[in-house]
């Protein structure tokens, strides 16, 4: 029998314990390191923390200190879930790669780094190849359903005029930093401030979604445009977090526009609110190519975001792993797919 | 600039003539030969056989004489649609990959040629790599919409407990040929007697289907089973081609089952039928994922059969020009994607 796959799990919020979650979950899969700078979590062991009976698998003890674990032969791969921008989490990366370890983040702008910080992406990309890693961004948005997704029905279009994408989901089920990141709570000129001040983020991935576009159409986007709009509602909705009046901010609707010539030819639609069932909004991902053919998706509800951009996280390991160095994207590597089996089944030879 | 991509097509059928008028339509082909047996099409041009106007790239004389036009050096791709089985194009393909030309093919088996033909799937491989090309079988399905688009959605998920997934589609649009293939207008004991005998072929690609989700998962399904049923009509329905009564055949809907140890993990169904909006019959492609997070996709009306197979096919070309040599399938080239701008800027050096 292989030995098995070694993971360094780096972030331990919702998403990294999730993976952890995940992984300890399939067969032949090790978690050898996890890091945390959370003091109520350093000096545990790993089981206690995601609540699993401890075996050899999942008691490592969480650390603060990264070097103990991110070093040459530790590990197989680095699954980095601390932040969603490239500048936060390129330390991290760097460390990884330069000690061998593949890596898998969840940042949203890893999903395609190039578009905004086209020199770190060069200088990961021979980090990578120097020390024979590869390194992927991922998650369910950007990096699946608006953008990976929408390119491979295409495939099936001798025309496309135009491409618009609507993702409608419901934040409820989140807390504290999702709902002040959405703005949600807010008085209308308070998220239209926060807008301004980049106190409200909304949702992080659409120029990267743009990006993977280009790169896959081959072609140059001679506008990309991003608005953000306040969702008022309409009547009182409320969570556990955060209670929300009539006329006031129940979400953030980003559009995005790209244009070849002058006309749009992708446009995205990322309402993001809370409870929209009370004023009958039905959540869903919904792709429509004007082309021939015509195609019109749906998936009701919409693929939901923490547990589907943990599972694609996890389900690329092995696809990563068994890449050429380099920084990769989702459109670099095979098609993703669930993990049926035991993992070492599906890695080449290390 | 770069020299045109050239094309030798070879079938000029509904399926081979409406890729021959995309790649026309498309920047930066030229299509250098053509070979059909019909003495109908021997010897004209090819413009006047697609009525289009003529110009360089599409005025080659249609020739039933393939050694004029499979030779060394006359083009880079070469496009079968001329049969559904492997055995059959397999000596087309064999001239094409010996005279250094890439292969795409419509036919069905050629989806996942290993399902059936392993011997001649080594055969293939060894071939392309001793000619420096690359063979793929592809189209709407088998190729993408039941298997590809289906594997790529499981990426999103942890957990897979089965799946369902459904095409049911319009036959009306189609001619003779496939009315007789499908059993339509049969009465019920003529259907049965035609499944018995193998006059009704019903829907050539479930088990190449099947084939490409084992080697995506690394499983070995333990029973694969195809059931084909008449689809007996309650009302008189009628197509240009052929009347059905009421309790004769309307169509077939041809079943396929995978399973895992004692549980049904695939189940496809694809009941193809003349005009099943006389019976409220909604076409539609639809997949279920049944596991943790629940996926439920439909595309309505389904992904029209003819031109989305013709437009893979063409898509494809520049992705498997850039392939490194052998027999392929769709698991193993880059995501299909439309061609948007010249196919000369998407093909590597050659």
């Amino acid at each position: 029998m292989k030995r098995k796959v070694k993971v360094v799990t780096w972030g331990l919020g919702s998403m990294g314990s999730g993976i952890a979650k995940m992984i300890l979950g399939k067969k032949g899969f090790t978690i050898v390191g996890a890091i945390d700078m959370d003091p109520n979590k350093v000096g545990k062991k790993l089981c206690n923390i995601l609540d699993l009976e401890e075996n050899e698998d999942n008691c490592c003890i969480v650390t603060d200190k990264p070097e103990q674990v991110i070093k040459k032969g530790f590990a197989d791969v680095c699954m980095i879930a601390t932040a969603s921008f490239t500048k936060v989490v390129f330390p991290l990366i760097k460390m990884a790669a330069e000690a061998g370890m593949n890596v898998v983040t969840t940042a949203e702008e890893m999903s395609y780094p190039k578009a905004l910080d086209p020199e770190l992406s060069e200088k990961m990309d021979k980090i990578a190849k120097a020390n024979n890693a590869s390194i992927l961004g991922t998650g369910v948005n950007p990096g699946f359903i608006m953008d990976l997704i929408v390119i491979a029905l295409t495939g099936v279009c001798d025309k496309v005029d135009n491409i618009n994408v609507s993702r409608i989901n419901d934040l409820a089920c989140f807390g504290k930093a999702v709902m002040v990141e959405q703005g949600i709570g807010l008085k209308k000129e308070e998220f239209i401030e926060g807008v301004k001040n980049d106190t409200v983020a909304g949702h992080v991935g659409f120029l990267q979604s743009f990006g993977m576009f280009e790169e896959a159409f081959n072609v140059k986007f001679n506008d990309i445009r991003q608005e953000k709009e306040p969702i008022l509602t309409t009547v009182p909705r409320s969570t556990e977090i955060v209670s929300v009046k009539s006329g006031d901010v129940a979400g953030c609707r980003q559009l995005g526009y790209a244009s070849l010539g002058d006309k749009i030819f992708i446009k995205m639609e990322h309402p993001q609110q809370i409870r929209p069932e009370i004023e009958n909004v039905d959540t869903g991902d919904y792709i429509t190519i004007n082309g021939d053919p015509k195609i019109d998706l749906q998936i009701k509800p919409e693929i939901p975001g923490g547990i589907a951009t943990i599972a694609i996280c996890v389900n690329m390991i092995p696809l990563v792993m068994n890449s050429t160095p380099g920084l990769k994207t989702m459109l670099d590597l095979p098609l993703p797919r669930a993990i049926i089996g035991d993992v070492r089944d599906l890695v080449n030879d290390r």
